[in-house]
């Protein structure tokens, strides 16, 4: 069994990038799992992070349009490094957000249909706003991770996330589980952490889910690392971050049974 | 005259709605001008942190599609308080993004023409992606303020706002002006704000413009006055960020000739 982990939040900002960075690094260079990551915004940060100033050659767009239905191999996929494939993005994936055929938010979950053997996991770096891609994120998805930060802004959009998703799992995917609250980008005894652990509380009632053990505080080698285009494993493996980022991936692959 | 100010940078979560909070409090309450706002995000974070839990009576949406030919006094937008005036956003603004009339980029223009005398300064707070809305606020801005943070995120998508700027001075507003960069949410004495500080001098001359002299460094009171609901002046006025704040409206409203 193939398990899609989304990645999302709709405010922007709130490190869906820098998670799915982090766990796609780990589940293919740490678990040595095979692992696809997919872009689904168009703004493509995560694809430049992987593949830095190589040239799109599998992207989301071509792929959702064509759906090819064999699995003509691996070849679908942009091979990033040993165990990690991408579908990276492009700005002609905001054309996805024109479609309106009745079956628009299904493009995504049936494209990935025939190819999802080849990979143990798949982790889906979602959108800045709610829109046809967001419906196709969550119809695609087995389990969501929704990261928050300080500030009540990553908060505020909560209400809206929980009514797109109860009609997704209405209308297409019932099973859709929202796997927990990440704590992200937090400063240590503040106000705001404060704050923000009543609201994850609230947030956790509201979206019957949980927040993960593990959160991330705010630290400059993540922005350090971000702008050195590389996971943190990779830039600071001994710094303190890394090991939190990897507890978190335990946490958060734990029922993948993976050996 | 009156001078539109609008706040964008498309990536999320670099600062636009915290910065466009700051500057229409000043100007508001500092300068004491008469101040519109305008938020143009559909998600609505600037809308509620000034109309708290109130309803949103007067909506940019509507607004814009009734288009009143007729000031009509100052009905036509909500009062938050002495000096500031507000069009707040709701989710049908998403609407805005379907119109695809030849003259729908014009529609803010437009529609703030006959009101525009009524106000000495009109801040618009920008959208996370580059939509018809932001068509519609480059159409209607005489300023652009760009703010930026660390990690390279925020500043990828610059090349994206170089175009888009591009086209709509060719199509629509010759003499929009790119009125600084603002560098927000740094970490001091970092190798990010090293880095950021190289990429803001590339982004200048991408951009022609300049790095506001005041630079807003990491502090959780940001934070914490963003949960609170209210600018920084009035949630810690003695805050060394609220100092920041105040010499930054200086130099953004320098040419205004305020008396």
């Amino acid at each position: 069994m193939t398990t899609v982990y989304a990645i999302e939040n709709q405010k922007g900002g709130c490190g869906k990038t820098t998670t799915s960075i982090q766990i796609a690094d780990y589940a293919a260079h740490v678990a040595n799992k095979k692992t696809l990551v997919i872009d689904v915004d168009p703004s493509g940060n995560l694809t430049k992070t992987f593949l830095g100033t190589e040239v799109v050659k599998r992207d989301l767009f071509t792929f959702l349009m064509n759906r090819p239905k064999s699995t003509e191999g691996i070849d679908a996929f942009q091979k990033v490094d040993e165990n990690l494939y991408m579908l990276g993005s492009t700005k002609q994936l905001n054309g996805i957000n024109m479609q309106s055929d009745f079956d628009a938010p299904l493009m995504l979950r049936e494209a990935l249909e025939p190819f999802k053997w080849l990979f143990d996991v798949i982790i889906i770096d979602g959108c800045p706003e709610i829109t046809q891609l967001t419906h196709n994120l969550f119809a695609a998805a087995d389990k969501v991770i929704v990261p928050m930060n300080p500030g009540s802004y990553s908060v505020m959009g909560l209400a809206d996330l929980q009514n797109e998703i109860s009609f997704v799992r209405k209308m297409y995917n019932p099973n859709l589980k929202i796997h927990g609250l990440l704590l992200s980008n937090i400063d240590k005894n503040t106000k705001a952490e404060q704050a923000i652990n009543e609201m994850a509380k609230t947030c956790c009632d509201l979206l019957d889910t949980k927040v993960f053990d593990n959160t991330v505080y705010h630290t400059t080698v993540i922005n350090d690392a971000q702008i050195a285009g590389i996971p943190i494993r990779k830039y600071k493996k001994s710094h303190k971050v890394n090991m939190v980022y990897t507890e978190l991936c335990n946490e958060i692959f734990k029922e993948e049974g993976w050996k």
